[in-house]
């Protein structure tokens, strides 16, 4: 049986999967990104990892951090550790011998939620990253937006605020510096610093976006107003995104998106709130109902398919 | 010989004219659009001044404020005197019994300038019109981006200051109320207010932006300042648009458009500024090169070619 390779570079995991045409992943495996110094290490050891599929692989399709799909490439990925321009397709290609397509990761978690998530016979919408940074998807007339260069739907690089967080990118503000696992601990930081609120959390603890999620739950108040703020910012980005695209729906997807109604309740009242009045009540924010890892390594094969 | 009408419906002036399949406009006409209490009264005067072309109109093309391609009706116009929903496309299928498409008019000029204009040969592309207003129609894979409710390509509605000008539809900072006529007229009456710089304007005037654009053309400072404010924030709103749509490049039309260099200049300069490093260099910003009055018939009336 043929199958394809669907893999998911993301700045902390790598996650691949081997995907038959009816969608069933047949086997998986989950690498640490950080541990290869280059795509070709990453590249020999995933096809170690498949080497009893070696036959049967017909393509394969990668979602990366600022992967462009024209190109092949990853540029200038400011949430991985491989600098410049790394030519992933041609590395795949010269590794596996199959035809390879790269795009960006938030592009692939898009096809996967057309292909088989919240977003089936949606043919206009937008899905939302929320890792270890922020990417976006964005689908019109049931296409993939790519854009000239390839690299449309970066909306975690849009601006929050001009004088604020310094980004990987080397630029002040952008949101994927505020919402994002990174972005809410900061933010937590930042509450912390501020007042005095009681809270389990301290300034000193290892934060990481799990915890704060956890003691949110517990009814932990500097925890609630982190997600709040994260909450209100994303929204007046989406609600511009909606001015500039009207979609369906908003699909969240990633990390921060598993937790659920503590960023879903706050955002729905402030995206409301923001949103131009052709579009109130007309947009649904959704969270992704696909399993994470699955529909990364989906989304991916499904590029291939596409 | 057959012909389309092309309309374009402005805050200010209304203009049409008829247009044969080669793209030569036949014969062409302007009406004042306040001067109609609503949308029949402007569509039975148009069928007068048409009278001669009745037995040719084999359909019509309308690009108006806020028109949805979809339901063919304008939706809650903030720069018309006519409020809620105008069912436009109805309006002129019953008066001149052909078929009639109704769009944006960002979304026309865009047509327009890919048909005919310097948009030729691109597949992705945003077009800003500056007029009364500040729309955009946004290209991508070579068919405008209508969105799921049709009303993708708002640019004008994205927020410059949360805490801004209140925008006619009813909230505040909208990109519109700063980068348009009537926005630069407020960013100059700000300056003169704040400073106590040597102008020919004053306060007082009866002014417009072709009188600032004038005044800056003859080295007024006030006027120099004005235009410069007014091309950095629209270049921060399309750095934000680049990042969402990644174009090949943004054309700009409309009134504030005809001032050239004012504008331009500035605007490249803070353009670059703020892009972020991936499209640093590659996208070009781009004057109509169309007659604007042409441009806008031509456009609407490629709605029903297209």
């Amino acid at each position: 049986m043929k199958v394809v390779l669907g893999i998911d570079i993301g700045g902390t995991n790598t996650k691949f999967g081997l995907v038959n045409h009816s969608g069933q992943i047949l086997d998986k495996g989950s690498l640490k990104t950080g541990k290869f110094e280059n795509a070709s290490a990453l590249a020999a050891e995933i096809k170690l990892k498949c080497d009893a599929y070696k036959h049967q692989i017909t393509g394969i399709g990668i979602g990366a951090p600022n992967g462009n799909y024209y190109s092949g490439c990853i540029e200038h990925a400011p949430n991985l550790s491989w600098k410049g321009i790394v030519p992933l397709r041609q590395i795949f290609e010269a590794q596996f011998e199959v035809k390879t397509v790269v795009s960006n990761d938030a592009n692939a978690a898009a096809l996967g939620e057309m292909q088989f998530g919240v977003a089936r016979g949606m043919k206009d919408f937008l899905v939302v990253t929320l890792g270890t940074g922020l990417g976006s998807g964005f689908v019109a007339n049931g296409k993939i937006i790519y854009g000239h260069d390839g690299f449309a739907g970066e909306l975690g690089h849009t601006i929050h605020d001009y004088e604020g967080r310094l980004c990987g990118c080397g630029r002040m503000g952008c949101l994927e510096t505020y919402v994002s696992a990174g972005g809410i601990v900061k933010t937590l930081k930042e509450i912390l610093s501020k007042h005095k609120h009681s809270s389990k959390l301290s300034q000193h603890d290892d934060l990481n976006a799990y915890k704060i999620s956890e003691a949110a739950l517990a009814g932990d108040e500097v925890a609630l107003e982190a997600f709040e703020t994260t909450a209100h910012i994303l929204a007046k980005k989406l609600a511009e995104a909606v001015a500039f695209s009207s979609p369906e729906a908003i699909i969240l997807f990633g990390g921060l998106a598993r937790s659920g109604d503590l960023l879903l309740k706050p955002l729905e009242h402030y995206f409301e709130h923001y949103l131009l009045n052709i579009y109130k009540g007309k947009i649904k924010i959704l969270l992704s109902s696909l399993n994470e890892s699955d529909a990364a390594i989906l989304g991916a094969a499904s590029l291939v398919w596409d």
